[in-house]
């Protein structure tokens, strides 16, 4: 591969505009990775850092040609090594593609390129009014295309749906540099394959996003926020249950009592540390309708024996509160190399899978932390390990791999929004079955014939070639 | 192809319980063609009614082996052609897998056959208080698993979103057989492709759904309900944009001038029939907010202009007003042939498109009535010639296109909830571009690579081999 990289390289240095490719070694080593630690990345033969749209079509004519494959990049801000960089290969990053080429509040579209962030695009929306629901926790550095790439989620998943949601079109070069239009600006369309839905959630493997056409809505007013301690994870998720049944809170988030722990430790905020669970809610209704919702949350957390309950209309307040949700990741990488797992199961299964997880973390002599979003029963179960202690480390991975088994038992999945990347391929084929796994790999054929498009994630194909397994990156 | 049939057959009659496999001409009559009136259809071999996924796969493998088309079929009530039969195939039908196989309260979430007519699910559903909200017209009459293969509408889309929005996860039996399961029973998961949302709205070309995991939930009140007339259809353009930039209301429906003349000929329901349009609007919120949203849509309605609002709380007045629109294509059919559009605009440009429409019938000196879901931009103007005028008819096929470019040009699409089947196929390419129906094409080879699901539908492939183009079908 080295002489068709260097062919390729060679002539994309002729074709795109100078200063899009560099080969500067500090810079390759800077792309080589997303921020998932202890996943495989190997060192690319060249970033470029694409412009514009014609520029994704002359990187992926080329690599085409050449047979090169070509790993594409939002921000970086991944958790599961999908783009992760492949040795000798081509790292197309959208990152100076920013552009907010459209917004239209009439019928509640924009028009963005990919390398926006997430939450510059709230800020620009912010402006008219506007707003793009889906929230991930990194949305101050994670970029629209990595939210497309990824399907990402958030904490508002619980109201307002995740990133294929608010998707309604996208350009996207494919792997022979041809340029695909999907969706539609109408609120319906069936004109033909869903497409966009195919893209959205295909980290990198099908196409290269360049532009995507958004739903926005309204800026909901800020928030009301109420947190309530429980004692028994029973009751928080029986709360739950009865909170969810009704108006949907625009979140509704559960940390268990060693999260608790750690951010109490972390940050001095006077949490219960007895608890065994935490819940945060907020309600974004206007007018008197939010008073009355927030009155219905507290009361269903009353009826199912909350210990303390303190709720604010104040959106200072509120974020002060939202605080100990926010620490929870920084909080556990005080205690060592954190991992977070990304477990989804039907939204009544959380208690038992906080359990099953209590009981891994007791019977593989490791901590544990479990925490998220409880409303749509996507949990971030954070494993912890000493940078130090190799035994501990595989301890640690004999529980990842036991708590994506307890999740697949309680009928849920091993990736709620964070997606297969690396990190899960293993699983993958365990959870939707070899046929679907079939399927997902005919589709993979049909439109990358020669698999130069992230080519070894989201178990597609062989796992190559990455740099010698030794050669494992940690976190960033 | 005749002999491979025959083949195929004599195996099926072999190998599928006795009753299942029908060749009887009068069956075969039957099972030629959907609701669609003037569309090519042929005689099949043979009718398969299939009463187990097992017995799906069965015909699936033998076809596959044999290489003869299949035409997957639910109750026949497509409107553009998608179920009709080919000649010398085989139709599959799932009309007797109707069980609803789970029910859970709980995680809101029904597993059930594709058989099951719309509404028969709805009342089953409703036992528990629960509800699966999308509403095709024809849901009395239409099944789950043909609204899956279409995407189906409805009234309810504005506020609850179209079918693929409510499937979860499919079973699916694919060209060679091959049971495939789709999708996860949690809210979020992103592990691999999307495969859920690409067989929503393949029209059988790519599988045949044998079960289908929905999304339900809590059974909204009756709806409270305002009609309101305008002199000037921009008045109720604006009305409509004022009434969706809120609170969306539960269904948001408009009919033009010369629908309501039809709808009060045939039913006397002294409308205003010098109104340029009415709107219909429902809201199913609970408690006080009901009827603060009834009395802000009253107020858009009136700051834009309305002549006369009426509004009820009786939920057996509002199905009354209702009637109005539910009569519009009865109303129409009473005129001569009925050939429905089912155009799709950015919600802002619907009274562009009914101008644009009014402006092509008169141009083409034929009769068109513009009614549909303004409040998610899905019009279905009606087109109308006497049955034994061929000019008129041909004038009539002229205004069909002239509808078609007209939406395009506003930046639309061809078809919003009825799907392209046969009616649309010519259409796709000019809505979608070139290199997407390209990707649609190379998907349709990949997973069905001997073109036996659904020959000739959607564009993917030679219209072939229907019966004669003289034998073309009335409407049923």
């Amino acid at each position: 591969m080295q002489d068709r990289a260097a062919d390729a390289i060679a002539e994309l240095t002729r074709t795109l505009p100078t200063g899009r490719l560099l080969t500067d070694p500090d810079v390759l080593a800077s792309y080589r990775h997303d921020r998932a630690p202890d996943l495989p990345a190997g060192t690319p033969a060249a970033v470029v850092r694409a412009r514009t749209t014609g520029e994704v079509q002359t990187v992926m004519r080329t690599a085409h040609r050449h047979r090169v494959p070509v790993v594409p990049r939002g921000a970086g801000a991944g958790l599961h090594g999908g783009s992760n960089a492949i040795d000798g290969g081509i790292v197309l990053s959208v990152e100076h593609m920013t552009s907010v080429l459209d917004v239209d509040p009439v019928d509640r579209l924009c028009t963005v390129e990919p390398g926006i962030m997430n939450l510059a695009l709230k800020q620009q929306l912010a402006v008219d009014g506007l707003w793009y629901p889906p929230d991930p926790a990194s949305m101050a550095f994670c970029s629209i295309g990595g939210n497309v790439a990824t399907n990402a989620g958030g904490l508002c998943c619980v109201k307002y749906g995740v990133t294929r949601d608010w998707v309604a079109g996208l350009e996207v070069v494919m792997a022979d540099g041809t340029l695909v239009t999907t969706g539609a600006k109408t609120i319906k369309s069936v004109a033909g394959y869903d497409l966009t839905s195919l893209f959205v959630g295909s980290e990198g493997t099908l196409g290269v996003v360049t532009r995507a056409i958004l739903r926005v809505r309204p800026l909901p007013p800020p928030a009301s926020t109420l947190v309530a301690f429980f004692d028994s994870l029973a009751d928080a998720g029986t709360a739950v249950a009865a909170i969810c049944a009704g108006e949907p809170p625009a979140l509704c988030e559960i940390m268990d009592r060693s999260t608790i722990g750690a951010v109490n430790d972390f940050q001095r905020m006077d949490l219960d540390t007895d608890a065994a669970a935490l819940l945060l809610i907020q309600s974004d209704l206007a007018g008197p309708a939010r008073s009355e919702h927030v009155t219905a949350i507290e009361a269903a957390c009353n009826a199912n024996g909350a210990s303390y309950i303190a709720r604010t209309d104040d959106p200072d307040e509120g974020e002060a509160l939202l605080q100990a949700r926010r620490m929870a990741l920084p909080a556990v990488e005080q205690r060592g190399v954190a991992l977070l797992e990304d477990v989804g199961v039907p939204r009544s299964r959380v208690p038992a899978l906080i359990e099953a997880t209590e009981r891994i973390a007791a019977e593989r002599g490791i901590e544990i932390y479990s925490y998220g979003h409880a409303g749509d029963g996507n949990m971030h179960p954070t494993l912890c390990w000493a940078a130090d202690d190799a035994d501990e480390h595989a301890r640690s991975m004999l529980a990842f791999d036991d708590i994506l088994t307890a999740a697949l038992e309680l009928g849920g999945t091993t990736t709620g929004e964070h997606g297969v990347g690396l990190l899960k391929d293993g699983w993958l084929e365990r959870e939707v079955g070899p046929a679907s796994l079939a399927v997902q790999r005919q589709i993979k054929q049909a439109l990358d014939p020669e698999g130069i498009l992230n080519p070894g994630k989201m178990a597609l194909g062989a796992r190559a070639p990455f740099a010698a397994a030794g050669d494992r990156t940690a976190a960033v």
